[in-house]
């Protein structure tokens, strides 16, 4: 299971030279992810890791938080509607997996509005979503002025090569997104593409849950391209005390790591970088960096 | 209101020298869409052109085809809860806009499974969400082998550097995406920005639809960055019959091309660029398309 890649043909042209040859591209499916049953969400995904994937999806929302929390998952041998099978099908039941919680873990009730607002006194406003990142995150990232976790710019400034080097898929269709989970040295402990950067992220949380490994409390999350509000917050309900992303921010991002103590880099290029909150992290000339 | 950028206090790393200066960064807030009153969905945006952005979301999701569909579009005042304004507020109420359907418009039922495997017999799988795309579309697009709208890959070629010069925020905070509409001849209409690329072409479809100009059918729409599934379902949607994005296109995105009629272009860069579905828009040297 789980296509990363498949074929189709395309008409290159280059310089007026038209050319028709076979490419190769991302695979992009759906899938639904259902908990207890009962269908939670739809994401479009390129297949693989599909229960790293759904895990990882339930530890950003707050549903789990430890492998004993999880039962099971399983794909839905079943989910094939009105009894057709496609022509050498069997493959569709590869898009529905169903996550079931270990008994007496409690099912939340997981509304439209729930990231967003219900924790909230202020309407729906920025604010509201990093009160609801604050209130249903599982740990706290150590905001100690002398912290666990401290990093080097050189360390930093080596990621992204590493990261580049890892890909696998990229290389062939510059279609995906990256995440990787690196040690506070540098190391690199786990990488995942896809077509969705917040997939990616959820591949490889959902991984480190399965393995009994959250939170992530020594870990540095990269992405590449941007920082979304979406993915500060899923590092932040896995416990990863640094994001770093070869792009930009967002002001939400920024808040939300000011607000949880996550060290939040952008435009990691080389042995060049903004760090928008958290520095406490990072090895730095103090009166430099103050000033 | 709709501030599109903000403020933050960053240090800078460049080569070993340590900084603190302010910094520019693209505003990302929550946007509550309701439907008659009714939450519909929460997308994460840049402030701005909100009703355009609910409007053309709508025409996405199938609910709407025609500026005399709609009745109005409101900022939610009451939208604060509790009663708690925050200090210097307002701006709360500015992330809820209700979309009133005009007398007589049918509220359809829209459930997380709608767009991807009510109408398919086929279970969960890409095809059933092609289904959905070609079942809820409003137009078809002229899949005529002389169709209306023809392109040369030299009026293509011009577009990536026109929409780059349309874009007024991208070069301050390097963190948002862009989607423009051109005519056939290459000539800018409209271009919007945000932090989510389907939220940038929700807004130029949305104010199409206000302005009574759907479908868009001689129209071209150019989106920064990869051509995902979802995107090239808002261009059939909208009635748009050519999709040209600077990166790579996802398998998922070039089937719906090739089942609607949708011309997709990828990796339009300068000179060149591939072609991988609806080639019968471009003016090539046939010989060498067939080859």
């Amino acid at each position: 299971m789980g296509r990363v890649t498949e074929r189709r043909r395309v008409i290159r042209i280059r310089d007026g030279a038209v050319s028709s040859r076979p490419d190769t591209l991302v695979a992009e499916e759906p899938l639904e992810i259902r908990l207890n049953g009962k269908p939670l969400a739809i994401t479009m995904r390129t297949p693989g890791d599909d229960f790293a994937l759904a895990a990882g999806f339930l530890v950003s929302e707050g549903v789990l938080g430890s492998a004993d929390e999880l039962a099971n998952i399983v794909y839905c041998a079943g989910a094939t509607r009105g009894g057709e099978a496609e022509p050498g099908g069997g493959g569709n039941s590869y898009n529905v997996v169903d996550v079931r919680l270990a008994d007496g873990v409690v099912v939340p009730d997981l509304t439209l509005e729930r990231n967003v607002y219900t924790t909230s006194s202020c309407g729906l406003c920025g604010k509201a979503s990093l009160d609801a990142v604050r209130t249903t995150a599982r740990w706290r990232l150590d905001d100690a002025p002398d912290p666990t976790v401290r990093l080097t710019p050189e360390t930093l400034a080596a990621l992204p090569d590493r990261l580049r080097a890892a890909q696998q898929v990229f290389d062939r269709t510059g279609g995906l997104h990256a995440a990787a989970l690196f040690t506070a040295d540098g190391e690199l402990l786990d990488v995942r593409e896809d077509v969705g950067r917040h997939n990616a992220v959820d591949k490889i949380v959902g991984r480190a849950l399965q393995d009994g490994r959250l939170p992530l409390s020594s870990g540095v999350l990269m992405v590449s391209g941007r920082a979304s509000f979406e993915l500060a917050q899923k590092a932040v309900m896995a416990g990863i005390p640094v994001l770093a992303a070869v792009s930009a921010p967002s002001s939400l991002a920024v808040d939300l790591a000011a607000e949880t103590g996550l060290t939040l880099v952008g435009f990691l290029r080389g042995r060049s970088m903004n760090v928008y909150a958290g520095a406490h992290r990072l090895a730095l000339d103090a009166a430099a960096a103050a000033g």
